[in-house]
């Protein structure tokens, strides 16, 4: 990642980080509780979706004070997307990024109840925000992004074909609704707080699209060429364990000049504009 | 419950159901994920809560198509809590009223997820209906009762504390927020989805209040007669599972009186309204 990305990541996720431990300190939500929420929601990410939107709204000449409400709740369902899907019934995972996950440190009762809670909380703090109808279109932007239209919808289809070989169509619905879905709700919330023109609001949904198809490209070389250093593999045998991916559609080469591909497309959008497009670049060279 | 109540009950909650089948029919979510959503919640219980809220709309001369997103946006969210609340990590139940649990019926993967559905899609059906000061009031009434200051955090303070005895405090803490507050919500987003004044809102906040405590008590009485019948216990002897509950504080004479006094109270608050009137007194005479 380049110095100016680094520097516009630690910005925005320093101001994120500021306002989350002003919700997580409400003394009405009991302590131990906050302290649950705050383990997890701290646990160490990019925060990759907040950046973005703030990042836009940035952009559009909107004011932090306005977009960093939102920017929080987008952190806290991403959040909560990645404890309930950490769970022993979901993929059943023991660490996330090198820390215990909420289950395996708090127990299971009190992972789901912090998730619930995360979740609610979000749209509790967009709600209390939502006073002018530019807010209340990025609320209804993120809420359409996390739902049963969107990541809810995409974990369900993922979790409903878990065991099976599915083919190219199913794969791209798991990946547009469980990982672009919250990028463009990022954007388009940022956009729509700094009560951008619609133009504007059409534009970074079709960035963020691009980014994301990037992203997943990018994720699956990197599956492949994990295994191959892990396991000693031949190159593209992404096919062996089952899945459909973009490697195993076009092979490593292919999927390499396609993420290539689009990210020119998603900076061709933002050509004045520095920060997006070095995160397309960065979202087809990037090691982890 | 008397003729008057029931038909209320049945009126209502005709267009409740009415409005979340077609909430459920949306194609954009995935067709199996609806059908488990809908599974939980078309599975019989009073309605409560919509109704209540539906009422107190009807008595502000609100319209009742404001009103009605909001009570089924309030079913989903209390459908929700149940399908967590039966988890195998919470209370590992098998069968709520006679049905079997969504987790048993589909799989801990899919529950949890259509509780995270319903959720997400209750907010996000709020916000599309959060057209007026008055709506966005009463998302915020709802959001706030479901959420980390209320039935969460009833809920956590509940789990948190499972297998230890607690006192009176801890007792109340836990009630006014697993169950008194989504009345409360309910009630209020009545009142304001009507565009209700104040004075009105603060009045039905009370009543509910009143109504919640009546509900309590008489749960707590249900269960020591119940478990009267059941076991031959003698009267009174609630203190042997270890729980603070109304009925080993006053005992079971002392209960009832109080739960009277309350429903009292809460009939003085609107004496011209008789749903309200008899649904305070059948709080305090309800055998389920």
């Amino acid at each position: 990642m380049s110095d100016f990305l680094l520097e516009t990541f630690a910005r925005f996720g320093a101001l994120t980080d500021k306002k989350m431990h002003e919700y997580l300190q409400n003394g009405e939500i009991p302590e131990n509780l906050r302290e649950t929420m705050a383990y997890s929601v701290f646990a160490g990410g990019k925060k990759l979706r907040s950046t973005l939107l703030l990042a836009v709204n940035e952009y559009c000449n909107g004011n932090i004070e306005d977009a960093l409400p939102f920017a929080a709740a987008m952190e806290f369902i991403h959040t909560y997307s990645l404890i309930h899907d950490d769970l022993p019934a979901m993929d059943n995972d023991d660490y996330r990024r090198g820390k215990l996950t909420s289950h395996k440190k708090f127990g299971e009762d009190r992972a789901i109840l912090a998730g619930d809670g995360l979740l609610s909380y979000a749209f509790e703090i967009m709600l209390e925000n939502a006073d002018s109808a530019g807010k209340i279109s990025a609320a209804k932007s993120i809420a359409y992004a996390a739902g049963v239209k969107g990541m809810v919808a995409g974990q369900w289809v993922d979790v409903t074909n878990n065991g099976t070989v599915y083919g190219r169509e199913t794969a791209e619905y798991i990946h547009d609704r469980k990982t672009a879905a919250m990028l463009i709700g990022a954007v388009k919330a940022g956009a729509q707080c700094a009560c951008a023109d619609c133009g504007t609001v059409k534009n970074f949904e079709e960035y963020a699209r691009l980014l994301g198809m990037c992203f997943q490209i990018t994720d699956d070389i990197l599956d492949v060429e994990g295994d191959e250093r892990e396991l000693g593999k031949p190159i593209g045998s992404d096919e062996s364990n089952g899945k459909t991916t973009f490697v195993s559609i076009y092979g490593l080469d292919g999927a390499k000049k396609l993420a290539k591909e689009y990210a020119e497309k998603a900076k061709g959008i933002f050509k004045d504009a520095r920060f997006f497009a070095e995160l397309a670049d960065w979202m087809t060279e990037r090691k982890n």
